[in-house]
């Protein structure tokens, strides 16, 4: 007889969340020769730092308790009506994109788009989103989103920089009228960049000597100013001219792309993606045509298949994955692609007319408030507008929010007491009425009767100048999709091009693609969430601080670190923040001479372009025949850094999937040396519940919230990349102009827009640590470990395994050597990458850390059965390549080298030395849920050359 | 410049909806003759019955305001927990589910599967649910679900007497221990079937001479009774034993099956369907293999296709697409196929462990209240019970209530003050102690201490031998998906082998496919409308009585009656309503004589179907070439009838797609000759806005809400019935015991379990009508008329159009006869139908009303250019077929006689007179979006021969 307590269902998220099941598991046991999941981890992990205690968490609750308490959390916010602006508005999410992209795992599952054959979907899809801000902008060019605005903004900085050659100045002009939360993300950026931030009044631009400028149109207090003859000026002293825009203004507004800009920049939120507290949201970044090397972020391009069809991809790639690691300048990689493609959807959902008449409507409703508060007597301080004035409310500040407070309606209030209100989308005109209820007391206004007093004058607000006539979304993608039948359509047609974690293992080596659990993702709708402006007042945001409190606690249970910050919104946002507290840490120590930061050779990119960016001299450490940091190696430049060491940066378990032994003397080294640890969280999954970065001796890291912690990758983005710091570097923390961080230190200046970053996806991660508990953790970790060691197994008599420890296992991920395979047969690792996707797998990460490797990460999610078909398929492509070398398959004609294998090839035809069933289903399972990689192999070189980042004409659209 | 009135989106939801914009409209307009809109719509729809005002609804409400609308009436409802039981119970839908299915176009816009080839993931869902019900019934057989519990048991009824050979009664026994709203329609039913209902404690069986009797097991009040000798004695006496039961409890009690039961019914509703205050969810239905072709309903079976392999489809449907009309005893047809796979998904996920664990812990915390409630002196009445107790309060159930209010909880209340506690999935040990808080004061009760205590004593209370032993679900795809990624996966591969909404147009006549707008199935998720028990008290239930008020009202200015019933939850049960209605009407007036029923020899199958149960003799009504009623005809059939003549049942526009000119004369001679007008609502997409059923004639109508008013048809259910009627049949609406509907005749009996039958679906209708208001609903309607005759005008020339009007213009749907055709090739309907799945569409509606033909009904959702491409392939196949006649294909050997085609096929061997080209991607828009039947043609007659009916033995699941 089972007592209640066995039927408390306490660890039943865990057995959903964790692939193998009991059997699965010993079996998988017995094939590693490991007794027990603790046998394997302590032959696994060093002694040293295995934890001896679990780590302190609430209890695993189950999937309904955990909804209804992040509910109770929820409800603690209050979402009033925002008229604040600052690049955040309220927004109409359609439903038929909420629900078939949003949250549909179809979507937000899927990797970046890296094996563009199985990813043509979100492809099209951010080709779209390119367009519409190519075209809204009036640019040449657009990449695939940045991170947010004030980034963004940062970014174009430093590409202004980059891109003129004669200007040596190293001043960059702000508008005064930018949002502040940019004025202080640039701040942050300039000071290690060395450039000077000169913030005045666009009319002062000309006493200084730049290298470029920010110009905000329309500024951030609503005035619309013509921006052409400051660009005109910027351009006649070389320097370059960046506009900050909003893209619903731009749908009435002459495009800056006319008037000779060089970046233009902004956010894309208010096209149908949620405010959430801040984020995720898609940064738009275009760019001209002269730039196009110089545009940081990714960007999707168009090329051809091996058949000479046409084809998406990520142009410019080499950029990205081959970093050249002394030399980077920018670490983005990451990008906001979910929500880049549900901004592109929005624009194809509403098509230019229907755009234009949201954004007339919107600016029709700021001009009968603005008509109506002049003639009550109060003073609109900008005379032109698109949504947003700023008044002056005479004394009756204090009054008017009194009255705001009690119609839940949030403003804006200016430090001289003036007030900004923002029109969005959403306000309908009994909102304007409460409005005047607010603003003015009594009063006998009416919206309707205004309107049709100014439809009769026929009024706007904008300057004859500077009204749109360019036309935009023109392509029949835009013209296409207006119905709701039609518009599910085609989201799902693009769908199901798209290869995600609903299909298949996607065993990304150091990108940790588990599970997104349903009841994880349910919360990031919820309206008490999404409704929220990141600048909300304190009190009605009691929700998302609870929130930000308790996953800052379990993070630091997980971390063992004394304070967390969750304002950086990408892992490289977290080593840029976390480079940062060490730097200000140290030169409040009087140390601010140590500039040099030790990377050891197998690191992410990302590690020397962060430190690059943070002004620190990158020196490179050897790695040895394990995948371990050369010891003697360390020593040396430890030695040769000397008094100007700042800081080793170091990832762990190693990107060669390897528990490094010696990781706490390491430490300690550098620690004797006067140095910092800054441990990259690349390899968290390998850790949580089974050792901690503080323990081990980090002082700083950063945790890939969309790696470790469940944040679905969204096809390319979001990401949230927090860090945990010892209790030294917490006054070094970033903190928030506009929205200061509760103890954060005033003198610190902020790395993203807001102060919590995309702080609407932190629910997911409460929810995942929520649902596991320090035990689900723990056991997580342990199978993650188990997983990748069963692969090892099964797949060490076909391919060496590099790095694995002496005892031959790895950590939770492993690499599988394909150069003597290639040096035999001539069969690369991309033709096996490209094979993998004719077996239903997308491939895993290729030639990271190590040219012709696959690095195979499974993740605790997959289960026995599921590794299974990707060993066999595996060991299947190694006969392939066998066949290959013994000549069965001629070198240039055989199933590798032709991959993938489309629809098309099969109905051809077939002058080939293999079957067609051998092309298409070469296991037997395969025909049970075949995926179909929708082009042929695409040539990057050929795109490259050719870069066209846009919407391809097309006449298959010639509707009658 | 544009006013605020032209920028107010009151008709944004209406271009949403309407498939082709006003672009396409006019290209349309043009092919068909017509000037406008309306000019079209007066050349269709008889001058006289023309609405010359608008319909007196709201205006249209953009999605946000509906949105924000229905929430506030959602608010109104209070969710208190649920001890009521009675089949009711609150369930966790496992999220994977709720959101991948539940809220999954993929799943819910699907329609029946006719069509097997194209719908094999969601028939392999039925399958899995049928072996669910077989196992835990311990029967041979189930269908693929009923509409609700109580018709399950009337259906039952029927099947009893059908089956009984010998046994001359016309008695039916009912377990006094059966729940009140299963008496109450056998009750309704039996009356016109002529038996008499014996109702009684089972003791007294014996005593009476019945045909069949039905068994509660457990009872309502928790008892657990054996049913095993009063089976026996029934079968004895050549009658059947039926038994109702509960599947939960029969994860731990003795199968009906086991016990020699007949038949086995119930709610599957608690495997993870919300309650929705009573609906929707699937009844489950299990006999024995002798009474397989007696099964009513809808039963998926095994079957193979022509290469041989193992398929599934619909079984035994010719008794269900050609009923023979005036032979039917049932008229079933509706299923819920939706809710019937979210509980065979819950079972595949939760595994035979899994449900045994939660059937466990429900008995288990039902024991501790139990023995906490006697051990303080109040009387549990039941010794024995799975989860459900009925307790003597002795005198304080006044007081104890009041704490029940308090504490929002709600008990059973039975008429001699006992109270009802039903425990539930979702309850916790917390919860058991607020019971005992509410039921006892003040108390000292420790929910964990006292589970310990039972522990240790080993105790159940389910009789020893009632206590199950035999196993369920032993199939591997109930332990195979577990973990949630895995179940996920299964998901989505069945779902992408349906074709749905989401790929193409199903374009099936009289069924009308229209779009199932997200911001319409958003309310359906919200717990304010899933959580409610149907029978909680109406001050918890205001929300949903004043959706119902709404939605009444709405129906009633929509169709110009007098009053509505929703309870009918499918056409078919609101045909039996309505006749009902007529029946109690003309007895009230002293006709009870009149018992014939005048019927279109047109008309579908379930009406001669509805008449017989309701006792009444069809007299068929011939069809002139128009596809009109013969006017000579009728005026005999009603001479014939003379004072017998009860009414008339006719479909308007008729089911040959004609709106009658005279139909207004023949209501008119019906009415004069004392019989009533049942207008079948099936064509009221033609309707709505531009005619209305009463201002024509009828007295009394259904309306297909999952037809007309868009609740998506789930794959096969849910549907929704609701009826209308003049104020003279207003007193003969259906009723309800348990919940009385307000103004009710309390002489009417229920024709449904709950009294606002699938309740929670309605939400979805309301949301349709409002978010279209008068102007949307009418330009919808002219719309659906546009497209049709549009198709007319594209394909006229190669497929004779049967049954236009005299001005060569059909109502909203159109017959194609393919008849000429296929004599001159041997080329047949179901060779084309399966011939256009290789185009990527459902074939129309086939062989109804005539066989030989296709009936198109393109709905206005579809855009012109989804109309094209249907033309584009209807001819391409019509091309297909002339080279079939000229020789250049053999006739047994060419795309039609082979299609549909699979991947499989263009992998082999190719020796057709046809490339793998023409056979897959016979026009070329097919391949950017090509969708794959994953099975070749499928042999009915073979299955049906073969009839089996559960989860087909495999080896290919062997797990290591």
């Amino acid at each position: 007889m089972t007592s209640l307590n066995d039927l408390e269902f306490r660890d039943a998220f865990i057995k959903r969340h964790i692939g193998p099941d009991a059997k699965q598991q010993a079996a998988m046991l017995a094939a590693v020769n490991a007794s027990s999941l603790d046998d394997l981890t302590q032959k696994i992990v060093p002694e040293s730092i295995l934890l001896a205690h679990p780590l302190t968490l609430e209890n695993a609750t189950p999937e309904p308790e955990a909804l209804a308490y992040l509910r109770a959390i929820a409800e603690q916010n209050k979402a009033f009506k925002s008229y604040i602006g600052m690049g955040y508005h309220d927004t109409f999410v359609p439903s038929v994109i909420l629900r078939n992209v949003f949250e549909n795992p179809g979507w937000y599952t899927a990797y970046t788009p890296y094996q563009p054959e199985i990813a043509q979907g979100r492809l099209e899809a951010l080709i779209n989103y390119q367009q519409m801000i190519i075209d809204l902008t009036g640019m040449d060019l657009a990449n695939a989103s940045l991170l947010d605005e004030a980034t963004a903004a940062a970014e174009a900085m430093a590409m202004a920089k980059r891109s003129v050659r004669k200007n040596k100045s190293t001043g960059f002009f702000v508008d005064h009228n930018v949002h502040p939360q940019t004025l202080d993300v640039l701040r942050t950026r300039a000071e290690y960049y060395g450039f000077e931030i000169i913030s005045g009044d666009l009319t002062t631009l000309h006493e200084h000597d730049v290298f470029g400028a920010l110009i905000q149109y329309p500024g951030t207090d609503g005035r619309i100013d013509d921006p052409e003859p400051y660009i005109q000026h910027l351009h006649s002293q070389d320097a370059l001219a960046i506009v900050a825009s909003d893209l619903m203004a731009l749908c009435v507004l002459k495009s800056p792309g006319e008037m000779g800009a060089d970046v233009v920049l902004g956010n894309s939120q208010r096209f149908g993606v949620p405010m959430g507290f801040g984020g995720p949201h898609a940064a738009f970044f275009a760019t001209r045509e002269c730039y196009k090397r110089a545009i940081p972020g990714r960007i999707i391009g168009v090329s051809k298949d091996s058949a000479g069809n046409q084809a998406y991809r990520m142009a410019l790639q080499t950029r990205e994955q081959h970093i050249r690691r002394e030399k980077a300048t920018s670490n983005i990689c990451t990008a906001q692609v979910l929500l880049a493609n549900m901004a592109g959807f929005y624009a194809v959902y509403h098509g230019p007319d229907g755009l234009k008449r949201i954004a007339q409507r919107i600016h029709r409703l700021t001009g009968i408030l603005a008509e109506g508060l002049e003639a009550k007597g109060i003073r609109v301080v900008n005379s032109h507008f698109f949504d947003t004035l700023t008044i002056d409310p005479l004394h009756n500040v204090d009054l008017i929010l009194e009255r705001a407070g009690a119609h839940s309606v949030n403003f804006r209030r200016y430090q001289n007491d003036n007030l900004g209100i923002s029109i969005n989308e959403t306000t309908t005109r009994e909102d304007i009425e409460e409005l005047f209820d607010v603003l003015l007391g009594e009063h006998d206004l009416n919206a309707s009767v205004m309107d049709a007093d100014l439809t009769h004058q026929n009024t706007t607000f904008i300057p004859e100048n500077l009204e749109r006539t360019q036309p935009y979304l023109t392509h029949p993608v835009f013209n296409s999709y207006h119905s709701e039948t039609d518009m599910l359509r085609y989201l799902k047609k693009l769908e199901n091009r798209d290869l995600a974690l609903d299909h298949s293992m996607i065993a990304l080596g150091s990108c940790t693609m588990k599970l997104n659990a349903a009841t994880q993702m349910i919360p990031v709708s919820w309206e008490k969430f999404g409704r929220m402006h990141p600048f909300a007042p304190d009190n009605q945001t009691k929700g998302y601080r609870t929130l930000v409190d308790e996953l800052q606690t379990m993070l630091k249970a997980i971390t063992g670190f004394a304070a967390v910050s969750l304002q950086p919104n990408s892992g490289a946002q977290g080593e840029y923040a976390g480079l940062l507290a060490i730097r200000k840490y140290q030169e409040a120590m009087g140390e601010g001479d140590r500039d040099i930061c030790l990377i050891p050779q197998s690191a992410h990119g990302t590690n020397p372009a962060s430190a690059q960016m943070m002004g620190l001299q990158v020196l490179v450490v050897k790695t040895d025949v394990y995948g371990n940091v050369d010891q003697q190696d360390l020593q040396a430049k430890v030695d040769q850094a000397g008094d100007r060491l700042s800081c080793l940066m170091i990832t762990y378990p190693s990107t060669h999937g390897v528990f490094e032994q010696g990781i706490k003397e390491i430490c300690e080294l550098i620690h004797q040396r006067g140095g910092q640890v800054y441990m990259d969280g690349a390899n968290l999954n390998a850790q949580v519940g089974v050792t901690r970065p503080a323990d081990i001796g980090a002082d700083v890291s950063h945790m890939n919230l969309h790696k470790t912690f469940a944040i679905p990758h969204g096809g390319g983005g979001p990401g949230m990349g927090p860090i945990g710091v010892g209790a030294h570097l917490a006054p070094f923390l970033p903190n928030h102009t506009v929205a200061p961080i509760p103890g954060g230190n005033p003198l610190m200046g902020a790395v993203s827009a807001t102060p919590y970053g995309s702080a609407s996806i932190l629910t997911i991660s409460w929810m995942y640590i929520r649902l596991l508990g320090a035990n689900g953790l723990r056991e997580s970790t342990q199978v993650a470990l188990l997983n990748a060691n069963y692969l090892v197994t099964r797949l060490k008599d076909y391919y060496p395994i590099l790095y694995s420890a002496e005892n031959g296992l790895v950590a939770h991920e492993c690499i599988l050597d394909l150069r003597p395979m290639k040096a035999e047969s001539g069969i690369s690792e991309v033709d096996m990458a490209k094979r993998l996707m004719d077996y239903g797998f997308h491939a895993p990460t290729m030639s990271f850390p190590v040219p012709g490797t696959f690095m195979v990460e499974p993740t605790e999610s997959e289960s026995k059965v599921e590794l299974d078909r990707f060993a066999d398929a595996m060991i299947a492509i190694y006969h392939e390549v066998q066949q290959v070398i013994t000549g069965h398959f001629p070198a240039d004609n055989n199933p590798l080298v032709n991959a993938p294998h489309t629809q098309k090839d099969l109905i051809g035809d077939w002058q080939r030395p293999y079957s067609r069933e051998q092309a298409a289903f070469p296991l037997a399972w395969i025909a049970d849920n075949k995926f179909w990689p929708s082009v042929n192999r695409i040539d990057d070189v050929w795109g490259d050359r050719n870069l066209f980042c846009a919407c391809p004409p097309t006449d298959s659209y010639s509707e009658t």
